[in-house]
C-alpha cells in the first residue's frame, strides 16, 4: 500500500504485457497446440496430459497476468516497488492468478488421471442389458465402479481442498494484513482434510532412522533393516509441523523481485527430478511400485506449479512487473507439504529446503523478539548506486550480557555485520536474514544479481541433496526407499 | 462502490455489533455449550454433531460479522444501501464470512462424519503386534481401512472442493465486478469435481418420469414400474443446469434487504423437513435405506448452512447492517445443488425453488434484452413517504408489434403495469421482476414488509410443494422413492 500522499498511478495494460508481435502470437499457438496435443494424447497416459496441462498453465497464466493486472491495482491489490528509485506502482497478489489456474487446470485434469478406471469400468459393463428391477435398484443405490481407486480420488481430492483453503487464506492475507502470529497457524486449517485421508489411507506413522540412532533406542535387541521407528500420534504432529513450516518459510525468504518465486522453481524442479529417478527405475523395470505412484502424484501436483511459476517469474523478476503477494508464497509452500506428506518423504523435501530451514533458524532470534526486530528487514536501497545494501538495525538501547556475547559470536564467524562505539558498545548490526547475510559478504549487488546469488545458494544446496539423498542416504539408513 | 463524491464515513464496530450486556455475553457461552455438547454427543451420532456444528456456526458468524465488518469497508468491500433516505455506507460480501465458517466446520465435521469407521477399524487391529515385516510393507504401500467408505469421503471431499471454489468465484465476482454473461457460468467450473465423483459413484442417469409420460414413449410396451426413461449423457447436462440455475437464481430475486438470506433460509427449512420425513422413516423402521442415506448427507450440508445464514440475517433483515453480496446468493445456491445433484432429487429441489424458477421466467424477457433492461431494477425509494415503490423501465422508443402485444396480454393478466398515452403508445412498464410485481399489486410497502410478503409465498409454494411431493407425486410417479 503506497504512503498517504503518495499520488496512485495505475500501469496500463500495456506496460504490463508483451510486445504483442506475431512472434509472440505464433508463439502463443504453438505451445497451445503443444499443450492440448499432450492433454489428449493417445496413449492416454496421465502423465503425458499433465504435461499438457502444465503447459497450458503456463500459457494461460502468462496471458491472465497482464490482462489482470489493472483490475488487481483497481481494487487495492498493489504495492510499491522500494527497491527502485522511483518506487513503481504494480500489481500485488498475483499467487492468486497462479492459484486459480492451478486449481481450475487440476479439477479438468480430474477425468484425465482416472481415464483408465472409468473407461474399462464402463465399456465392458455397460448399461445396456440390464433388467429393470437392477435399474431400479441402481437409482437407490447408486453403482459402485467396482476397481476404481475412491481412495485415490479422495486423497487428490483431499490435496485440492487444502490448497483451496491455504489461496483463500493467503488472499484473505493480502486483503486484510492479518497478524504474523495469526497467519503462522493458518496452514492448520487448511491441512485438515488432508491429515484425515492421510489417517484413512496409509496411517503409516513409522519413519526409518539412521542405524545408529536405533541401535540407540533398541539396545541389546538384534538389528534386523530396515530400522524403522513408530512415532504414531507425533507423527501427526511432524506432518503438521510440515505444512506450517514450508509456505511459512517461502514468505519469510522473500522480498526482492525474482526471488520468492525463484526459489520455488528451483525447488519445484528439484523435487521433479528426484520424481524421475522413482518412476523411470519403475517403467524401466516395468514394475509399478508403490513408492512410485506416490512420486507420480507428486509429478501431477508440482508439473503445474511449475507451469505457472515460469510464467509468474517472467513478471516477477527484476524489474518487477507484478508483485506474488503472500499468497504465492503460501500456495507454492502448500503444494511442497502435500506431495512431500502424501508422498511419505517429508525429510526429502525438508533436504530440499535447507535454505529455508537455515534462513528460518537465522531469523528466530528476530522474529521471536529476542534481537529488536523493525517492521521491514529487506535490504535498502543506494539511491546513489543504485544498489542494494543490507539493513540494519538500530539499537535504541545497545544489547548487553548474554544477547551481546551472542551477536559477538556471531560477528566473529562472520555471520552478522556489526557496528560498535569505542566503549564497545553494540550501536547496530546487519537484520538477521540470509539476503542480508550475502549482502554483507558480497557487498552492495544489484537486485537481479543478488537473486541470481540466492538461487544459486538454493540450487546447489538443492543438488548437493538430492545426490545425498540418493548415494549417503541409503548407506546411513540401511536401505533405500525402493 | 458509492458515487464519487460522496463521503466514506466507515462505521465504527459498535454500529454492527450487538448491545454486549451480561446477556448476551451469558447467552453466547450457553449456545457454544450446547453446540460442543452436541459434537461430542456420547453415542458419537454424526447427525447430532451435525446439530452441535451448526450451533456453533451461527454462535461464529454472529460474533465474527460485526468484528470483520470495518476491516471489510476498509478493503473496499462496502456498498450504499439505496432503499434508505440517507444511503447508509455498510459493508458488503458478508457472504465470504459465511463461508468461511461453513468451510472451516465441515473440515473438522470430516472426523465426527466417519468416527464410526476410524474407531473400529483401528482398536482391534491395531500396529501391536505386527512383525516388522508387515511394518516394512505398510510403509512402501500404506495400509488402508478396508471397511472405510472411501466413495464417501470422496463424495463429500468433491462437495466441498466444489463450494470452496463458489466461494472464491463469488468473492472474485464482488471485488471485479465480473461480466454478466461470464458470471452466469462461473458454477460449471465449481461443478466439475461433483460430477466426476458423480459419475465415479452412482452414475445413475435414469430418471422417473409420470406414468403417462413412460407411456408415450414406450407405447406399446408392457408397463411395468417404476416408469424411468435414461437420460444417458443429457443427465449430466442437467445436473449442469441445476448447478448453473440454483446459484444465479438466488442472485437474480435479491436487492431488498433481508431478502437473500430470507429465502434461503426458507428454502434450507422446507429441505430440513424433506430429510427429516426420509431420516424419520429409516430410523423408526430401523432399516437403512440409501435414499435416507442420501437425505442424511444433504442435512449434513444444509444444517451448518442454516446457521451461519440465520446469523447473517440478524445483520441483513431491515434496516440491514451488513450485505450479503453475490458471494452469499453463489453460495447457498451452490449448497442446495450439491445436496440436489447427490442425493438424486434435483427434481424435489426445484419444486421448493419454484418462486425463484418463476422470477426467471418473468425476468427473461429483460434479461435477454427482448425487453429494455435498465443497470438497476431494484424497487425504488419514495423519499417522502419512506415506502418502496415498484421501478418501471422507460421506453425511448415504444414497443410496437410482438413486444406490444406481448406487454398488453401481461397486463391484461395483471402481471405487469402498463403506463399508455393518449394514442395507446406503451411509455413506460413496471420492471419485470416479481418483488415489483407484488409491490404492482399490494401498492407502496415498507422495505421490511415487502421481505415479509416475498418470503411468505417463498414459504407457502415450498409448503405446497413439499405436500405435493409426498401425496400427489407417488401417484403421479406411480411410485414414491422410499
Amino acid at each position: 500500500m503506497p504512503a498517504a500522499g503518495q499520488s496512485l498511478e495505475p500501469i496500463a495494460k500495456k506496460d504490463l504485457s508483451n510486445a504483442k508481435s506475431p512472434i509472440w502470437h505464433t508463439g502463443t499457438v504453438l505451445l497451445t497446440s503443444i499443450g492440448l496435443g499432450f492433454v489428449f494424447n493417445r496413449s492416454s497416459d496421465p502423465l503425458l496430459s499433465c504435461v499438457g496441462f502444465s503447459v497450458l498453465a503456463y500459457v494461460l497464466t502468462n496471458a491472465l497476468i497482464p490482462t489482470l493486472g489493472p483490475s488487481f491495482i483497481k481494487v487495492g491489490f498493489y504495492g510499491r516497488d522500494l527497491g527502485k528509485n522511483n518506487k513503481p506502482l504494480i500489481p500485488e497478489t498475483m499467487g492468486a492468478v497462479c492459484g486459480l489456474v492451478y486449481m481450475s487446470l487440476m479439477f479438468l485434469f480430474i477425468p484425465f488421471l482416472f481415464y483408465k478406471y472409468l473407461v474399462t469400468e464402463t465399456s465392458g459393463a455397460g448399461n445396456r442389458d440390464q433388467t429393470i428391477d437392477t435399474a431400479v435398484h441402481m437409482i437407490h443405490t447408486g453403482r459402485q465402479l467396482s476397481m476404481f481407486p475412491h481412495s485415490k480420488l479422495a486423497e487428490y481430492l483431499a490435496a485440492l481442498l487444502s490448497l483451496f483453503s491455504i489461496l483463500v487464506l493467503g488472499v484473505a492475507d493480502d486483503l486484510f494484513d492479518i497478524r504474523w502470529r495469526n497467519k503462522l497457524f493458518m496452514p492448520v486449517l487448511a491441512v485438515i482434510p488432508l491429515m484425515v485421508v492421510y489417517y484413512v489411507d496409509f496411517g503409516v506413522t513409522d519413519v526409518v532412522v539412521p542405524q545408529f540412532v536405533w541401535s540407540l533406542l533398541h539396545s541389546g535387541t538384534e538389528y534386523s533393516p530396515p530400522p524403522t521407528v513408530n512415532l504414531g500420534i507425533y507423527y501427526y504432529a511432524y506432518m503438521l509441523a510440515v505444512a506450517i513450516f514450508c509456505p511459512n518459510s517461502i514468505n519469510i525468504l522473500a522480498g526482492i523481485n525474482g526471488l520468492e518465486v525463484g526459489q520455488a522453481v528451483v525447488v519445484s524442479v528439484f523435487l521433479l527430478l528426484n520424481d524421475a529417478i522413482y518412476i523411470l527405475r519403475g517403467r524401466i523395470s516395468g514394475s509399478v511400485h508403490p513408492a512410485a505412484e506416490a512420486h507420480l502424484l507428486s509429478t501431477y501436483f508440482v508439473l503445474p506449479l511449475l507451469g505457472v511459476s515460469i510464467a509468474l517469474l517472467k513478471y516477477n523478476w527484476y524489474p518487477a512487473r507484478v508483485f506474488v503477494g503472500d499468497t504465492y508464497c503460501y500456495f507454492a509452500g502448500m503444494v511442497f507439504a502435500e506431495v512431500g506428506i502424501l508422498g511419505h518423504f517429508a525429510k526429502t523435501l525438508l533436504v530440499f529446503l535447507i535454505p529455508q530451514v537455515i534462513n528460518f533458524i537465522y531469523s528466530a532470534p528476530q522474529l521471536f523478539k529476542l534481537i529488536e526486530c523493525p517492521r521491514h528487514r529487506l535490504p535498502k536501497l543506494n539511491v546513489e548506486t543504485g544498489l542494494l545494501e543490507s539493513s540494519r538495525v538500530e539499537f535504541k538501547i545497545a544489547p548487553t550480557g548474554l544477547r551481546k556475547n551472542f551477536l559477538s559470536v556471531l560477528a566473529k564467524i562472520k555471520l552478522v555485520d556489526l557496528e560498535t562505539d569505542r566503549a564497545g558498545k553494540i550501536k547496530s548490526c546487519s537484520n538477521l536474514t540470509i539476503i542480508n547475510l550475502v549482502l554483507t559478504w558480497t557487498g552492495p549487488l544489484r537486485e537481479d544479481k543478488l537473486a541470481i546469488v540466492l538461487l544459486a545458494i538454493q540450487a546447489a544446496s538443492c543438488g548437493a541433496g538430492l545426490i545425498a539423498r540418493h548415494t549417503i542416504a541409503p548407506i546411513i539408513f540401511g536401505r533405500d526407499n525402493i
